[in-house]
Formats: C-alpha cells, sequence, structure tokens
C-alpha cells in the first residue's frame, strides 16, 4: 500500500516533517480509546486547508483510504485506520482564529482542545457548554465528528447545538463551507448538522464557527443519595416536574460508589444501602439558584433521598464533585479491560433499563457499574473484565448483543455519545432498517463516491 | 398530466372524497403566502403513512411531481406546484399522538396546528417554545420543512431543537424512521437534522417526535426606545453583557411604529424621535426575572434608550405586545404588495444591514419598514409596492437584489427563517459555490433519483 509514489507525493507537499512512516509513528496514530489498532501505512500532518484538499488529492487519485484524527479520544474507533491508508491527523491545526463577543461565537481550527476552548471564552465571560469527560485531552474537531456530549447536555444541549459553520474538505479535494456565522440559516440542505456526528465519514472537518452563551455567574451543587435506582429516576422526575433545568443530573450506581470507595481507600462515600446517588447541580445568577436549588432538596426527599447535600461553596462543590471525577481512574483499578457502552432510553424508562443491566450480571456472571447522565437517559454501561480472561470476554460480547437489542426495545438508542466507529458496527441493524441503512450508503456515496474516507466505519 | 390511469389509481387507493380535481381545489391548492401560484393537476388527502406511501408509489411508478402541503402559509412558494402533479395535502393527519410528561416529549402528526400544540403542552406545565408569527394557522410539519423561527428562537433556538425523531415517505416509497425519542442519539448520519429544513424535497414528513421543555412560570416584558438603530443594537450587546438570555428581544424600526400607529389612528406610539424600539421579554422564575429585568433596563439605559417601561402586570404586557402583534396586518394596510425578506446576519452587524437598507431605500424609491429578531440578527425587510405599480415592482425586485448581495457580504444569510422555496431560488448561488450545490443536488439525488418530489425548489 505504501507505493513510494504515494509518500514520495506527499513528501513533496508536505516536506519529510510531516509525512510519517516509521513504526512508532505508525503504530501510535492507528489506535485510539477502544484499544483494538491496526497501524496506519502513512501519517501525514498537513498545517492548512490546502494541505488537507491536496493530501485528498493525491489519495483520491490513487484510491488510497483516509482516515481523519484528532486526539484519538474514541471509544469506538473512528480513528482507526482498519482499511489500512493514510492517518490524516489535525494537530497542526490547533489555534483559536477568534473569539467575537458581540456575536457571542467563536473560529476555531479542528485540533483546538476542548478544555482549552472552555478557559478561553470563559475569561471573556462566555460559555462554551459541550463537556465530554475527556475535554482536557479531546479536540473540537473530533466533539464535532462524534456529536460528544457530556453532564451538561442536558440543559445546554449537546455539540450540535453549539456548531454553526464549517469549512470541510469532501473526499473528492473540493473545500466547502457550511452554514456561517448568523445563528440562523436556512438556505440549502443543512450539511453542518449532516456533518456533525458523521465521524469523518463524509468530509474532514478544517475550521469550526461555535455559538456561545453567557457564561452562567454561579452553580450550586446537591448531592442527594437513593435506596434504589427507581426512587432516583422518581428524584429526576420530581426536580423536572418543578420546573427546575439543571445544568447537570449524574447518576452513579452503587457498584460504582464502590470502585471510587476503593479506589480513594474509604469505607463508604455515601450513606449504608446506597444504591444510586444523584449529583444536581443548577446554574445561573445567585437569586435564581438559591430558589433551584430548594425545590431540587424537595424533589429529592420527596422520592425518599436518604440524604441531601448542598453546597455551601465552592470547596464543597469541589468534594461532591470528586467522586464523580475519580469514578473513571477507580474503574480502571477494578478490571483491566473496560467496555464502554453510552447506551440512551427516554429518561422514564432508566429503571427498566436498569433491570436490564441486572438481569445481564447475573445471566453473564460480570461486573458492570454504571453511570450516566439521569436527565438524557444516557447511561455508561462499564462492563469490566480481565485482559487475560478469554471466558469472560466472551462472556462481556454475548452481554454487549443483549444490552443493545434491549435497550432498542425500550425505545433507546445504541449510542448517545460515542457514536458508532468500527466497535459498533455489527450492531447497526439493531436499530436501523434495511431502507434507512440504504439511505445513509447513499448518502455517504453522495459525498465520496469512492469510498475512500474513513472506509468501516458506521456501517459494517 | 392528469391521465385518467393516475386519478383512477389515486381513487382505487384513497375514495373519490380524497381526490380533488375541481377547478376552485386545484388553484386553492395551488398558492401559499408568497400569491404566486400555478393550479394542481390533482389534489389528495390521505389519511395515514400508508396512504402517503401509496400516493407516492403511483406518482413514482408514473414519474409525476409530488408536492407536500401543510397549512400553505409559506412565503417562498414551497408548497406551490410549480411543475404541475399532485399536491399531497397532509390536513387530514392533524391529531397530537402523545404527550409524554416524563420524557418530556411529544408525538403528532404533521398537520396539527403550532398554537393548538402549544396550548396542550402548556396545560399540562410543558412548553413548545417555537413560536412564528404563523402559529395559529401553519403546522408543526411545515415548520419541521422549513425550519421555522420566531421571537423566542434567541433563547430557545429554532425548530430544529425540538425534533428529535421522524417518521417520512421517501420518493421512492419507503417509510422511514429517524432519530427516535432519546435525547441523544448518535446513531449513523442525523437524517432528522437533514429533513428539518429541507422543505418538502428530500422526503414527505408523516410523523413527529417533539421535545418538550419545563413551561416557565413566568414573564417580563420592557419596552425601550432609542433615537436610532445603533444605539438599539448597543443596548442588545449591553444585554448580552449582563449575561441575560432574553426569551425575545424583537426590533422594529420608525417605519414599522409609523405603519402601527396609523393603523391604530393614534398619532404616535413611542417619543417623538423614536428610530428604533426594543421588545425585551425575560421569562423564568419570579425571583431570577425581577433581577435580569432590572439589568436589561440599565443596559437599554446605558446605550442611550429614551424611554423604559416594565409592564407591572399581565395586561401591561399585553399592551406592551400589541404594537407588535399589529405591525403584519398594518403594514398591509399600507400598500397591497409586501416582499417579505427574512435575512439574517450576526447580530453585531445590524447597524450595517440598517444602513445598506437605508441606501436601497433611497436609490430605488421604496417604502420598507423593517422589523425582527435583533438577538439573532434575524431582520424581517418588507419592501411595500403597490401591486398595479409595475415600475415599483421592478424596483423592487432590483432592490431584492442588492439586499440579498449585501447580507452575504456581511457574513449574513438571504434566509433565516422562510427558506428558499422558488421565490429565492435564483439567490442561491450569491451564498453557496458551485460546488456546495452540486453537493446538495447529490444529497438529493440520494433521496430522490427520479427527481419527482416538489422539483423547482430550492435549486432554480
Amino acid at each position: 500500500m505504501t507505493a513510494p509514489t504515494l509518500v514520495d507525493a506527499l513528501v513533496a507537499r508536505l516536506g519529510t516533517a510531516h509525512v510519517k512512516t516509521d513504526e512508532d509513528s505508525r503504530i501510535d496514530y492507528g489506535t485510539d480509546a477502544l484499544k483494538r489498532g491496526r497501524p496506519a501505512d502513512v501519517v501525514v500532518l498537513p498545517g492548512t486547508t490546502e494541505e488537507v484538499a491536496e493530501v485528498v488529492r493525491i489519495c483520491a487519485e490513487r484510491r488510497i483510504p483516509i482516515v481523519p484524527r484528532g486526539a484519538g479520544t474514541g471509544y469506538t474507533g473512528g480513528s482507526v485506520p482498519t482499511h489500512g491508508g493514510v492517518v490524516l491527523s489535525l494537530e497542526r491545526m490547533n489555534r483559536i482564529l477568534e473569539i467575537d463577543e458581540a456575536n457571542l461565537l467563536a473560529i476555531v481550527q479542528p485540533n483546538v482542545v476542548t478544555g482549552d476552548l472552555q478557559d478561553a471564552v470563559e475569561k471573556v465571560g462566555l460559555f462554551y457548554p459541550p463537556d465530554p469527560a475527556s475535554l482536557r485531552q479531546s479536540v473540537i474537531g473530533g466533539n464535532v465528528a462524534e456529536c460528544a456530549g457530556g453532564p451538561r447536555a442536558f440543559k445546554y444541549g449537546t455539540t450540535k447545538r453549539y456548531v454553526l459553520g464549517l469549512e470541510a474538505v469532501l473526499p473528492t479535494g473540493e473545500i466547502i463551507h457550511t452554514g456561517g456565522k448568523a445563528v440562523k440559516n436556512v438556505v440549502g440542505y443543512d450539511l453542518t448538522q449532516l456533518l456533525v456526528g458523521s465521524e469523518g465519514t463524509l468530509a474532514i472537518i478544517t475550521r469550526i464557527i461555535l455559538r456561545l452563551v453567557p457564561k452562567p455567574p454561579q452553580q450550586t451543587t446537591i448531592r442527594a443519595t437513593f435506596p434504589d435506582v427507581e426512587s432516583s429516576v422518581t428524584a429526576v422526575t420530581n426536580i423536572i416536574r418543578a420546573r427546575v433545568v439543571p445544568a447537570a443530573l449524574e447518576l452513579m450506581d452503587g457498584d460504582s460508589l464502590e470502585a471510587v470507595a476503593r479506589n480513594l481507600n474509604v469505607r463508604s462515600l455515601a450513606p449504608e444501602g446506597t444504591a444510586a446517588l444523584l449529583l444536581i447541580e443548577v446554574d445561573g445568577i445567585v437569586e435564581a439558584i438559591q430558589e433551584e436549588a430548594a425545590r431540587v432538596e424537595d424533589a429529592c426527599r420527596a422520592a425518599g433521598a436518604t440524604e441531601v447535600l448542598r453546597a455551601r461553596n465552592e470547596t464543597e462543590r469541589q468534594e461532591l464533585w470528586r467522586v464523580r471525577r475519580e469514578l473513571s481512574l477507580s474503574l480502571k483499578m477494578i478490571a483491566s479491560l473496560k467496555f464502554n457502552h453510552d447506551v440512551v432510553v427516554p429518561k422514564g424508562r432508566i429503571p427498566e433499563l436498569f433491570a436490564l443491566i441486572r438481569e445481564i450480571r447475573e445471566r453473564f456472571r460480570l461486573r458492570i457499574p454504571c453511570f450516566g447522565h439521569a436527565g438524557d437517559g444516557n447511561i455508561h454501561v462499564n462492563i469490566m473484565v480481565d485482559k487475560d480472561d478469554a471466558d469472560a470476554i466472551a462472556r462481556a460480547h454475548e452481554a454487549e448483543g443483549m444490552l443493545f437489542a434491549g435497550v432498542v426495545a425500550l425505545e433507546g438508542s445504541i449510542s448517545g455519545e460515542h457514536g458508532i466507529g468500527f466497535a459498533k458496527a455489527p450492531f447497526l441493524p439493531l436499530e436501523l432498517s434495511v431502507d434507512e441503512i440504504a439511505l445513509m450508503k447513499r448518502v455517504k456515496k453522495a459525498f465520496d463516491p469512492e469510498g475512500i474516507l474513513n472506509p468501516g466505519k458506521i456501517f459494517d
């Protein structure tokens, strides 16, 4: 595949420093957070949109696959070169080009780290809400390609709500612009929203116009514990009935709490018998959030909360969030392999989802700590196994099939945040009909007639 | 075109009562709010999704154009059968199927009147924010097809933010489902958002799953008058800087105010020398909105407002809104023809837009009252002419060309709410490149290989 003519053509355009063929690079750029990689044939690091377009034309002429790559933090193998070819890393295109306070927008290159953008806009009193757990590593381009979510999505929506316009390179080499700086635009088809979440299979995003909002002046955090998942979901319903729209509504189950307690080496993080914990944050102006926090507390107590704590200051707030922040690392301590699934159901059906997970736990003898964004019905189901236990891994894969089928039966979706990549591609027909998949493939072909852009993703 | 075989096939499937070929029906269903119609060849009124699919198959076999139609309130001729064929009215599919309080969603058929849905969900404490001016006539299906906006879009977003899932019939006859009841879904391409705003050219929408939000408990309205448009825009910027996100931020210019004053037969509605009026509404819990209203007042005064009024009760609130509500009717009194354009610019550039409109007014000797959604930079530019004045009409068309070119130069868009239809199709190349239009046409072809669904719309 690495015909000299390809590498020569790439080097002639980008320079030796930006075309990598050494084994380390090929392996490093061939994997992501899924940890099921395949070495790239060549890695290129274009520095401009025009260079991206040149790389695409060089590959298109030769019908060589191109796999766009941001920070490589995806959980479904979206940036893995499963069909070989060129990995196109956007790491050199990492600048914030503009923060426009008057028009509440930012213009960025794709590889700006999400957390860095948040810091930059917050300095001028603005706010970029999407907050995937990876926000200190993942980049805006990847967030857009996958439509990243996070705890704040219940109130603020996911990445898609903030993407106003894109510059992108088509797999046929043309540079296009979609949307723009205007917050409303109904001229032609909404290609912006079509590209958001398309997992790098339709075009390579080279510039992003993002909508910002005013930064909420203050937050208050509340922690409530419950004897069962059902009562925590009742609390969520009560909160909504009380007309409060929290900025976060995070749920952690008993298994998750236990993992964090063990990792922090404390006996317990919650009252005995806690099967579910809610972390609720309200934000806004001071006058409003005190009133809203009181309503949240009432809603939790009415649902049977065993303990309700409200942070009185920033230190206490950080302390309440600590259990959630330590969670990811704590799970890693339980077992060496984590199958992390981001299923989503209508939030009223969360208790049924947890009942399903209990059944899966028992049937397949697996540890499955769960946590997630209760307001969105978006639950991270973590199947924990030892990487050397082939039998457990086999059971985990069976469990996945049962989980996905069950979620679809609950009117949910097999992915709310991570996308399909190649890891979930075999499960696509559980959720989409033959006609729907055929239509999506025709859309793919409208963008990529030769099928060279990120092949093997989304569709099996 | 009305070959007996077509009508016979349609009657055999739908029954005589639901296939209309009389001249009155053909004319009535051949026009919309643009008032530039063409009679339909046949009008059909299917009552179910399966019947819609049958009609499509009957037409597809014969390659006969199909034009889907909601309430016919569009301003760009989107539901006009410019290429003849069958007008498929969805008027019989007008039921609210479900309001799901626990999951904050509603499931509706396409021809539910938007205002009726709002009333129904508000009865149970929920809220469907999109509020196009036509909300008492227009229907959800049309709102989705055009991505309708309205005053509340600044805070709440346009229709697209509320569409979670769709059932639709493809021009090839298949019934598809996109999205679903889950508020997050990143499985495959976002066909839901692609269909929103596609003006009935990609598929016929037969069922809609809408996201709802808790109803804000209270509103407060403020009216501020300004000696020029610039200072009103400064007020908008100040309001945003004060971290208030109003539910409405409506701007009316001096010409618009004069039209309303004349229609209401009062000498003046605002202090002498008023060139711009802002209507600002904040909503939320009582504690918050009093504080926010105070900030809004300060922001307006700091920008040089000549008068700032705050409604102290619901009667006063209705009184403040009256000037805005009477506007549409008042404009009709000025002249018999209104070319109503919904241009949009980044909001900081509204003063430049108004400078452009002043230039257009003078150059083409036209009356052009303007009003709109200042928070979104979305301004309705109404070119008023007498329908018998051919010279004025010709000047109006020249003015349109200058307006659209100027808006694109201001980094704006030629349509923020009404869409392209056939009326604005000639102007599409002002905003989109040849490559972008070619790509959109390939997307169209992916859905509609024979080009039978609403031909002649969007693309010239």
